[in-house]
């Protein structure tokens, strides 16, 4: 056992406090991380108020890692010491199902074990990233491409793979007319890789406020949704609409806009069902996914893909002691566009 | 004009009755069918009655149609008289959106015209199939293979098509699992054809009593949906649901049912708008898709398909003046699988 310093929640209401916390000694296939910097993800916040249920305290959170691999186990192959290293949402599963087996850990029939607020495979519970070092088993580290700028690699580990999955799934590319709803950490990322893939992209946003952003990142459009006459215009004119809005969205507007064959994708969702008119899809053969984060293998794939494609998240860097204040900004949506926090300051 | 003898509903409340229509005079795309049989589908109930919203009266319904071609238009190359022919649930669209110049006019951007109850491109009412003679565009008829029993090949038009379009289009065959949900009318022709394609077909019905058929049918399995059971043993199962079912169903329940990638297909779709978890879609990258009907391509090549593979709906064959009693026991689910007209007693 280690100790080490982290920032915790310690009830559903106090604001996050330093503390430190024990992490497990390195087995025989873990890495030792020392944690350069972790983002702060919309989940963090739902998971530490307790608005995704009950969880035990102190808990830390933070599911977008990056560091420096500073240990390694005696079965550990393909990480060394020094190499530069992630982590994402799940650091665990259960290896034998066949989802496992198909090298989509994300999709585990027992529930892959998230990197934090979760019950590992040893009975522990996991905590996350908002830490100087965290222990993970080497099956479950990413190689981080150093062309990557360090300090904006972490959010790739949740909202880039949470992207690029469904992106990729759904094939866009070329010829393919993609939308992206909501403009925030996971939307911006959607542009960028929708648009590096080489897909005609279109920003659905509440209003034109962060168009110029759109355009930048590589859409060809902005529309404001609160402008109903968006919803008449673009009518039937989507293959892919990647929906990164966790609240309830009017679904079957959202629906009315794609092509026949076409899908709209969410990402996140709400606690509440959303109501669906079964007839907005089969007027066009249509089709309602959810997609969630993705494999570890597809993860890399995304790492190296934005290593080539010289994509990275746009963050403000923040110390340690202004999380509490930047879980306000997220929740008042004024972050552009992802908070990462400097663990050299923990 | 022409005037036939047809069945018509004269309100939302009273029995259909005998009376005549007037049929338009034969243009150069026009073929004049001696109607031989007519299917009865729910729709025609839900039309008549004013559930899909207000119709004209004197309405004839029925789109499921065949006969044989008594007279074609001087332009008409495709059909001949004699031929045995059949019609679906559209007698046109506008054959210029991307959906028709791609064949796929059931989802025409303008709305395809219905065989009954809509306004057809000359600004008259579509009057359907409970008749002695239709006079339809030549580009909507289809051929009907001889090999087909007649009297059981009206169903095809509608319950097949609406059944082997979702089938094909999501790749139902070897190694694929299939379950149909609803053993009705469209139901028992989504367990023919997709056994017929080679795939894997498990039946969820609300009871076992129709379990034999289902395994003569072609199913390997069936299921009863009121054993909670089931929802456990089923879990993680299926490439492909068929949902047959119109009325309001536990869409999560179901979508837990697919496997990874998998898709829940809705054939019919509720007046209501139905609840969804968006858990349930993203625990495992689910889809849930609406599909209907199929273009006429696609239903010519339905046709192919059922003769080829001897496929045929069951059916039971009234004479005209039963459908009133027809209709009440559609809707009480007392009929194995599907109530087809002798035209030739209107």
């Amino acid at each position: 056992m280690r100790t080490v310093d982290a920032y915790a929640a310690t009830s559903a209401t106090d604001p996050l406090v330093k503390t430190t916390i024990e992490r497990r000694d390195v087995g025989a296939n873990d890495v030792l991380i020392e944690i350069a910097y972790a983002g702060i993800c919309h989940s963090d916040i739902h998971t530490v108020r307790g608005e995704w249920g009950d969880i035990a305290y102190p808990q830390v959170v933070g599911h977008e890692i990056v560091g420096v691999v500073a240990e390694v186990g005696s079965d550990v192959a393909n990480h060394a010491v020094g190499d530069r290293v992630g982590v994402g949402c799940m650091v665990n599963s259960c290896r034998e199902c066949e989802n496992c087996l198909a090298g989509e850990e994300n999709y585990c029939l027992k529930g892959n074990v998230g990197t934090y607020a979760a019950v590992d495979r040893d009975g522990t519970v996991t905590q996350g990233g908002y830490s100087t070092h965290v222990v993970v088993d080497a099956d479950f580290v990413l190689r981080v491409p150093e062309s990557i700028p360090y300090e904006a690699a972490a959010p790739l580990l949740c909202a880039g793979i949470t992207t690029y999955s469904p992106l990729h799934h759904w094939k866009a590319g070329p010829g393919v007319k993609v939308a992206v709803v909501g403009m925030g950490g996971l939307g911006h990322m959607a542009v960028k890789i929708a648009a590096a893939m080489g897909a005609e992209v279109t920003v659905l946003s509440q209003t034109t406020s962060k168009q110029d952003d759109s355009l930048r990142f590589g859409a060809s459009a902005h529309h404001a949704t609160k402008d109903e006459a968006t919803f008449e215009t673009l009518a039937n004119s989507f293959d892919l609409i990647v929906n990164t809005v966790s609240a309830v969205i009017d679904l079957d507007a959202y629906l009315g806009l794609l092509r026949r064959n076409g899908t709209l994708v969410s990402v996140g969702a709400p606690p509440q069902p959303l109501p669906v008119q079964v007839f907005s899809l089969f007027a066009a053969r249509r089709s309602f996914a959810g997609s969630g984060i993705g494999g570890i293998r597809e993860t890399q794939e995304m790492l190296d893909f934005c290593a080539e494609h010289g994509i990275a998240p746009e963050i403000e860097l923040i110390d340690a002691d202004q999380i509490n204040e930047a879980y306000e900004r997220v929740l008042s949506s004024d972050v552009r566009y992802r908070f990462v926090i400097d663990a050299a300051t923990i």
